[in-house]
């Protein structure tokens, strides 16, 4: 490219009747948003049409009017309602023309897996006149790039295909390095993630820190029991580390000890890191959540050094059987209870040390997920959560009672991390900090 | 309210630093246009700004100009960078007052849970004058109805509170019953959901049924495995169920049998229905997936009498010491092996029959998830799955072995999915049928 556009305002724009529909979430924007975001590009729309040629021609045209880029995703699979192609070159006034390159590349991919290029994939190879095409390792749909010039300005769009395996390696391959941020000014984030205490409580802990005029700015953002405090700097490039960390410290020294973590950390990250710090393991035994605790500790990579796996004791007769939960404990407490979820933790310590696996945590998780199943003195949103730890045979439990309002994966989803978050704070010495939703014992 | 709008199109309106940072995937849109679509009223865009009052309120204007309702989420916090209330204000040209029977409600709501209101809620009982508040039963933010008048015509504006939990109730509670969809016509959607094909042999098999101008249109979305085909049927409500069965029975036969369900259904629901319609009951066996597998499956609700639990055995002591898997087979073939996966399921349908959860069938999943653990035999990706039945001593066993490109969630989603595949399909009749990603060994 000649003359490299200036990019201080970028839109992201998401083509596709399932997302119009509701029939599929969008992920895509939320992505790009946060690239753009560190690369210092300040994203000021995203915006979401269906698959109808006109429409997406439109919107492109608005976006580019009002940006000097113009991220597009979707639209560019095999299929006759794939209609981005055809939108771009309506939005540049052109026609659209069969690719060589691009059509090699396509017979290439199906080649290198042993089968022919349906004939449906042939579209895939079109592109409007002015626009070159970006190459996709990972599927079928190349990308395009166009210059549009509106209203007397110029915007690059660039098109990338909809699956985020394909359209994130190729931003990171064709979009970032044409990327030219304003000079003279750099917008840093930084994301502190506190688990535990509600929103209003982190807000009036911030306090003057969350002043609109300040930069960096700091808000916050509640997401199913996780309340995250978002720092923005814009200014200088100079002042951005100390401008960025000098904040993280203030509100770190605000909202201790529920802090877990930044930016892209998660609670299941910051436990397995407490455990390492101390060097001891975890098993866990799940039964409403079914193995999401698992599933969640073991969704960071690397984590087998510290997690050794656990039991799924949905059926009671597994809880009997696996665990060594005792029979009248059910009858005389029902399932969601202290004793059936101190009974499960201690059990599955036993059980992992019969299997050659040895832990020295077990996190128990046993509730009333709903819909069904509640009843007065347990209504659904009800779960037991015990943590049992045992360190040279002097052996500790902790089980305590939660109520999580919501649906059935909400209750789930909070069960989890409410779990992780009690095996946290103990190991860092804030056992005794009170959980958001955790109901005191009476006794 | 007097006249009542006739709601022919809507547009929905996300608000927040953290949707437009990147930060926070933006749920409510999707759920949101989900829902208008049944309804009746048809989703034209979706937008999203940050926490801005004047793009907020320019939004706002700019969304009431082309359709008859917006409906805002978001902003409604009890903290400084919640704005919608003030923008509201400014998109009408108004000024905030207090409304002093929203200041009671939310009292009230901290009074019920033993506690006194932070100061800092008392923002979430302004509103603009002109008004009315609605009542949020899950939280303290109550939403704002209010009418605009802009370029001549009338548009009804709904604020809602960002979090799902509060907002999805308050929709059905205050919007729904005040939603005048545009009379002679009805949308109608339905999506056929398919797991096994990838989406251009889907296409191909739809064929003609795909064509753009007919009614109800057809068209497909990929995501993660599943393949979707959207229904969607415009025209006047006599014909729209038949029309839609039509369709529906159409797109069936066309990609059986790798059909599993409609709308909201999931393969996890789908299997499970499977083990009932036969009376038998799974356990599974998850390495790789650590607990993903029976999280999905116990995200369906009911799922307790067919599905009995299982064994997260993340640890290879796990494997040998619950499961009882053969070290030499470790030594020899390693966890990622067809050896191992066979083992693993036939372990657990052994272990649950000890602890007398007695069960049919067993999934076992062991594979290479990544970042890390590839190697040239086995690259990042390759899983190995295996069912086991047994039948009045008859025992069967199939193991395969796939390759799933993508990063771990995704390879992990995807082993998930395909274990459900392998045992919904066995249990169909299908068993033989080939599975995406499923590469058929040399012998």
């Amino acid at each position: 490219m000649a003359d490299r556009l200036i990019h201080d305002a970028a839109a992201v724009l998401s083509i596709g009747d399932e997302l119009i529909l509701g029939q599929t979430l969008d992920t895509n924007s939320a992505w790009l948003s946060g690239r753009l975001t560190e690369l210092g590009v300040r994203v000021v729309e995203h915006a979401t049409v269906d698959d109808d040629c006109e429409a997406i021609a439109a919107a492109i045209r608005r976006l580019a009017a009002r940006s000097r880029l113009v991220i597009v995703t979707g639209g560019l699979g095999p299929t006759i309602d794939d209609l981005t192609r055809r939108a771009l070159a309506d939005a540049l006034g052109e026609g659209l023309v069969e690719d060589g390159q691009m059509l090699s590349a396509i017979r290439l991919y199906f080649a290198a897996r042993g089968t022919e290029m349906p004939e449906n994939n042939r579209l895939q190879a079109l592109r409007p006149e002015s626009a070159s095409a970006l190459g996709n390792a990972q599927g079928t749909a190349p990308g395009l790039h166009a210059r549009l010039e509106i209203e007397g300005a110029s915007a690059d769009c660039f098109c990338l295909p909809g699956p985020p395996s394909e359209m994130r390696p190729m931003f990171e391959e064709f979009v970032k390095p044409r990327l030219r941020p304003p000079v003279g000014g750099v917008i840093r984030t930084r994301v502190i993630h506190t688990f535990g205490l509600p929103e209003a409580t982190i807000a009036e802990r911030l306090g003057e820190l969350m002043a609109r005029l300040r930069n960096p700015v700091i808000g916050t953002t509640a997401s199913g029991g996780t309340v995250s405090c978002r720092i923005r700097y814009a200014g200088p490039e100079e002042r951005a580390s100390a401008a960025i960390e000098e904040a993280e410290r203030a509100v770190r020294a605000a909202v201790a000890p529920y802090d877990f973590g930044a930016d892209d950390d998660t609670l299941a990250a910051a436990t397995l890191n407490e455990l390492r710090r101390v060097g001891e393991r975890l098993v866990v035994a799940e039964s409403c959540t079914g193995g999401g605790l698992g599933a969640l500790l073991t969704e960071v990579p690397g984590s087998s050094d510290v997690f050794r796996g656990g039991w799924i004791t949905y059926a009671n007769e597994m809880k009997l059987g696996a665990l060594g939960v005792e029979k009248r404990a059910l009858e005389a407490h029902g399932a969601v209870s202290a004793e059936v979820a101190c009974a499960m933790a201690r059990g599955a310590l036993r059980a992992a040390e019969a299997a050659g696996a040895r832990a020295q945590h077990a996190l128990a998780i046993t509730g009333v997920a709903g819909p069904g199943g509640g009843s007065k003195e347990k209504p659904v949103g009800t779960v037991w959560i015990a943590r049992a730890t045992t360190r040279d045979g002097d052996d500790e439990i902790d089980a305590r009672r939660f109520y999580f309002p919501g649906e059935r994966s909400a209750v789930r989803r909070r069960s989890a991390l409410s779990a992780m978050a009690m095996l946290r704070m103990a190991l860092t010495g804030a056992g005794d900090s009170h959980l958001l939703g955790e109901q005191r014992s009476p006794d």
